[in-house]
């Protein structure tokens, strides 16, 4: 926990002067992993949306994190730059050593000890729309890992097309529907081509989970 | 110029133990922007491969890159998270005014004022194969710009899209096979709902290069 320095925003007031996008959390969707459950900590690749300045998120039903979000009102967005943490995350349950936890509010949050930054929200107007939570989010508690910003990260093909292999992997995994496995092998080649050593981990599990 | 802190890495020896990976390359290809021409800048997309631990790049014959490469022996690569300046720079010709110079080896290398980081090479070994040169890269001299580097980046489908759509781009224009306008179609689309105003002028831009 000593690398990490850690930013109070402010005492969770609804209107909240944040830049996010120091945070990288800007404009569209930021993929990131969200962390949650201050008892049993919990993650998964979730797309923090902004629009019109107002973060907000859409949680699937039945998930961890949409029980976690329900139940606890919180959620920490997790800026993540390895490709088999996102893989990992999205199929399996990490860890409990891979999390830190962070004060906030009197409680301990959950975040990724590979985050190289993290923001954790609260979650507000809670509504439930059939298949999913749509929350509104204010940001409470911020922080860099400095040690996971050494490495500057660089636009990589190889990076992006794991994490949209992962996006179509669920969706196969949903409809079974083999028009995602043949999106599914074509970024895969381009992780081979342009990725490194994690693209080629990530590729690899993922094909394990779908059995290919 | 003032913003920017440079580090000198060596002095040029063919044995150079710099951690590439700090300043955003890495195994794979790295996308970058590269900048060349001591009299006159020019800046294009291109790719930073790493292989086995080495570095080195692969010009296409005919491209202002190449030439100044060809008769400089010596490129600069821009870490860039700006989408609309990898369609610009792709397409057009950037500005003079947006390009600084960095000392190296007594020369004055033209680097992008908007660039996060950027690393300075000597190109060796340089060899034509028909359609393109293919060199070996020397890191001489690299450096951060700590104002690009305030706003994280953060993994975005919507920046990705642009990337993939840019690269589908070029082999329209010159192929012009309409395989290629169908992706880009689909990327559009994916910049549009996961990206920020930055996507959207980038996809517009390229929208119009092509006559779309």
């Amino acid at each position: 926990m000593t690398e990490l320095f850690s930013e109070s925003i402010n005492g969770g007031s609804e209107f909240s002067v944040v830049d996010l996008s120091s945070f990288g959390i800007r404009e569209g969707i930021s993929e990131t992993i969200v962390s949650t459950g201050l008892e049993s900590p919990n993650a998964a690749p979730i797309g923090i949306i902004v629009k019109g300045g107002k973060p907000f998120v859409r949680l699937f039903k039945g998930s961890h994190t949409w029980a976690n979000v329900f139940k606890e009102k919180h959620l920490a967005a997790n800026i993540v730059y390895d490709p088999l943490l996102f893989v990992r995350s999205t199929f399996f349950d990490l860890e409990t050593s891979e999390f830190d936890y962070m004060p906030a509010r009197g409680l301990s949050f959950p975040i990724l000890k590979k985050a190289a930054a993290w923001v954790v929200f609260e979650c507000i107007n809670i509504k439930n729309t059939g298949q999913a939570l749509v929350a509104d989010l204010i940001p409470i508690e911020a922080g860099f890992n400095e040690d996971n910003r050494k490495d500057l990260p660089v636009p990589n093909r190889g990076f992006n097309a794991v994490l949209e292999a992962t996006v179509h992997a669920t969706r196969y995994k949903l409809s079974g529907d083999e028009k995602y496995l043949e999106l599914i092998r074509h970024y895969e080649t381009l992780a081979s081509k342009c990725g490194g050593e994690s693209e080629k981990k990530a590729m690899k599990l993922l094909y394990e989970v779908l059995g290919l």
